[in-house]
């Protein structure tokens, strides 16, 4: 049965086109796609603006390019002398059960390690990415990336997010947010799992 | 090159992905998917987070079944005596530029028809439905329709929409709104209109 769209957001019209074609026709309204765009009904004959709503949804269906594979990330900073914390609550470190800005995170990272000494700040970021192609989610494969370093005294560094500010690569003596976008990409946790990822596909 | 899709809302990961493998992948992001699922990130490994949220929103992508058809209706009343208007104006009959609710519609065509009698009071509902079938947006084909009847002195009935309680429709005395859904969908412009297309796809 071919699915048929209604271009059209007058749920009244979709009610009566479904109940008269719903037999022939898997129907479907744009409720199903918010995203697609408002067309203008200028036209001066009927003719006209429906040929326009039908050439402009088709054309804006046409141009979602339907993904193929779908690739999840879930990192984070495991911190020696914390017993691997913040780790999968990273982001909501400083926040309870919701996500905290990234300041307030870090704040409470260097009040945990305030007593701890420069020798005894090892920590490390970790990411794991999740590969799926669309059609096949029962297999999924994961990449798993690492990048050790240690926790700096005091933020420094603008670019990033997260605990860049106070993450020192081991091999450097900046911050991830002080090394910028361009070291921080050849070498994060990010980047080794992505690499697995482009490695596995070659 | 492979579309891939990154199920994440967070815009610094995705912008890290997309300079590391934007090269082998053409990356998209949830931006292009707003209905796309939340994902909740309760898992306690990061692996555990990544493979749910790759497959719950594969998951979610895979059920998003993509329309072989787009069908748009453009429909109006037009009057005899109003040459033809409110024609392409129909649903912003009262409103300037913008639709107007159907009492104001309905209200502005008994005001203008005050003073026409009842032997002039002809009109039709003309309905013209454009077909395109996805990445043809060319070739669009369109089905025409049209009811005869007569516009009455005052509104009668809950059912249908727009001008439906002023229209009766020839060989009835009773309105479309009053005639009811089973009725107005056997006979009315629209229903004219779409069994020529059902006609076409047998």
């Amino acid at each position: 049965m071919p699915t048929l769209l209604i271009a059209s957001r007058n749920a009244h019209k979709a009610g009566e086109i479904t109940a008269i074609l719903g037999d022939d026709f898997t129907v479907q309204t744009l409720a199903k796609f918010p995203a697609a765009p408002e067309v203008v009904e200028d036209g001066d004959a009927f003719a006209a603006n429906a040929v326009k709503k039908a050439t402009e949804i088709a054309a804006w269906l046409g141009s979602q390019a339907r993904p193929d594979l779908v690739l999840a990330d879930d990192s984070g900073l495991e911190v020696d002398a914390l017993d691997g914390a913040p780790g999968v609550h990273s982001a909501r470190y400083a926040g309870g059960d919701d996500n905290a800005p990234d300041d307030a995170n870090n704040a409470k990272l260097l009040r945990e390690l305030a007593d701890v000494p420069d020798d005894n700040r090892g920590a490390q970021f970790h990411c794991v990415l999740a590969l799926v192609a669309l059609g096949q989610a029962a297999e999924v494969r994961t990449f798993e990336g690492i990048c050790r370093g240690r926790i700096a005294q005091a933020q420094a560094g603008q670019g990033g997010f997260g605990y860049d500010p106070l993450f020192v690569p081991d091999g450097h003596e900046l911050s991830f947010a002080e090394l910028g976008r361009e070291v921080k990409n050849a070498i994060s946790h990010r980047a080794r799992a992505l690499a697995k990822l482009a490695e596995y596909f070659r």
